[in-house]
């Protein structure tokens, strides 16, 4: 560490400094809130995951009633060497083409968006292209990662700074007033580098974990797995280690997203998870930092299988289960509208008392 | 029948016209629809459910691209003569309590209907109370049905006349250019009637169906499960006769619900499911005509037991698992959000070829 200090200075204070100054929920406003909830005109506990969402939002915030003003899906884009090992029925230059397209507003996560009036950030943070776009964030920490089947990924300080990118991301994001985040990605093999990076998180069996990803043959699953496992033995990441799993068999879109989570609960602002990939890089932040999965708030239940795994670790139920598996950053536009209506909730409901409902039924109703 | 349709002759003929008008769904408007979500630049079929629900509204309205102009939400309210039984901790009264104050536009469907700029509509199809109020419909059939367990809870033409008010509601709603809906309820002692109906209809122990409704007791559980099985044995009501069913362990907001999606189905016109009761409504109307199930979206996976039997029948997966029991129609509001996006998605992404890809990758992304 002291050595990557001296080389990597000043990137190093921003992760460790991040990593320091995420402080637990406020719990004397999730008191209140969980109070005033609990005297609205309903059952208790009626709303179910709504009232958690408004609770913990007055965690967040340490305020009861809280306002969405901007909503935000930043979407990290980069390159996997690993593809070369045939684990995706994509070319590899597909990451390129659909992080142009993102640009166009017509993508997938793009009319979602558009649909919950929220924005996205397109961050190059690692796509083996030169974008000459004014709407691609260049962050480019290299032209893609190396063939985990052959190396690490990346080293340790690409990790670090693709962290650091992540939380920059945020911390501009948040002084722009935007106080809801989306997390996306766009990269060619990232289910088989998130699968990677899980399977030596969890200590479980790639085949466990492996999916098709956007859509492979049988036989390209077979070798899929092969590859992670491949990949993991050949690098052995400490598990313990998270900078030493993500750099060995991770990829720069884990990264940057990893530090997304991480600036997020830095900042107190909420962020969403969407599927594997962007659940991959929450974990890997709530690893790093345990208060960070405060701040996170699940969408959607991927068709992943791993993504199960790691809503169980982080206790966390997904609100939708819409069978999606597009990522992007997809599901998380749609996790906006529920978390604006939970709002909604604890703002605008009123009490029995308000409602001057006459005092049998507040003792009656419970 | 035949005595029924001299003596209900004007009522019958709405009721029996509404079954014998509901088609199917326009199948060659779906097979282009899903043609058309099938060349969009993604993985086939990635955007799960949001996909599903954009080629059936194809086949519901005979149009690819369908937009939401005006959504509502019919709460039918009425009460239920089986409360003197003690299967529920809500006094009676607080059935009127509550629809008036739906009024107000404070409870839990109205702040998540405002947020979702979609309308309510609060029919009294038999509430226990003479309301001085404009914002309520009046259609009473009754002051509340009678006790199930000591005979039926309503006339079979009480039944028929009930269901009649919610096809009207929604030919009215139609004509005034709503084209999406969803169901709701206000019914003290509700979750008794919706689970002796739904007993019946599933030739079920009510052990296995019945929950806790708005909160009870261990004790007045086992009351409740016992009341039902009571009134299922009284009653003796014949399964494969929806309207017998109905009328003798039924409710007057069931029928009325049952009405609104015979209505939607025969208007082609979408309609979410809300709750148990909401559900075995739309279960009620879909054994009446096959049909009308294809008009219907689930919105959220109740935590009533029976919701889930229902929705396996049904053959459908609900969008949400939030863990709600208010009931009321609050799931609808969420789900009118999520039929919106997948509207968005087939409207305004575009397809490899208009986004000017190389037809390279339209071969190698499948």
């Amino acid at each position: 560490m002291l050595k990557l200090n001296i080389l990597f200075g000043g990137f190093m204070d921003l992760f460790n400094e991040t990593l320091e100054n995420i402080e637990p929920l406020y719990d004397d406003k999730i008191v209140l809130a969980k109070k005033r909830l609990d005297s609205l005109a309903k059952p208790i506990g009626s709303l179910g995951e709504l009232e958690e969402i408004s609770w913990r939002m007055a965690g967040i915030t340490g305020k009861i009633n809280n306002n969405i003003k901007k909503k935000n899906t930043i979407i990290m884009c980069a390159d996997n060497g690993v593809i070369e090992e045939g684990v995706s029925s994509c070319p590899k230059n597909l990451t390129a083409v659909v992080t142009e397209n993102f640009t166009k507003g017509l993508s997938g996560v793009c009319v979602l968006s558009s649909q919950a009036k929220a924005d996205i950030t397109i961050v190059d943070i690692g796509v083996d292209y030169d974008f000459n776009n004014k709407h691609v964030i260049n962050k480019k920490i290299a032209y893609g990662t190396k063939n985990m089947k052959k190396g690490p990924a990346m080293t340790k300080e690409e990790a670090i700074k693709a962290i650091e990118v992540g939380i920059e991301i945020v911390d501009d994001l948040v002084k722009k007033g935007y106080n809801l985040f989306g997390t996306g990605e766009m990269g060619i093999g990232n289910t088989s580098t998130s699968t990677a990076v899980l399977s030596v998180l969890l200590d479980m069996d790639p085949d466990y974990l492996c999916g098709k990803g956007s859509g492979i043959t049988d036989k390209m699953l077979e070798n899929k797995k092969n590859v992670i496992k491949k990949s993991i033995e050949f690098n052995n990441p400490d598990k313990d280690d998270i900078l030493d799993v993500i750099s060995k068999v991770g990829g720069f879109d884990i990264a940057g997203l990893c530090g997304c989570f991480l600036g997020a609960a830095k900042n107190r602002v909420p962020i969403v998870i969407d599927g594997l990939i962007s659940s991959v890089a929450a974990l890997c932040a709530y690893r790093l930092n345990k208060n960070a999965r405060e701040f996170m708030f699940p969408s959607h239940l991927s068709m992943e299988p791993g993504a199960e795994y790691i809503m169980k670790e982080l206790n966390m139920r997904p609100f939708l289960h819409m069978e999606m598996r597009l990522g992007e950053g997809s599901g998380c536009p749609l996790a906006f509208n529920i978390i604006e209506s939970a709002l909604a909730v604890i703002n605008n409901m009123k009490t029995f008392e308000e409602l001057k409902m006459e005092t049998d039924y507040l003792i009656d109703i419970r």
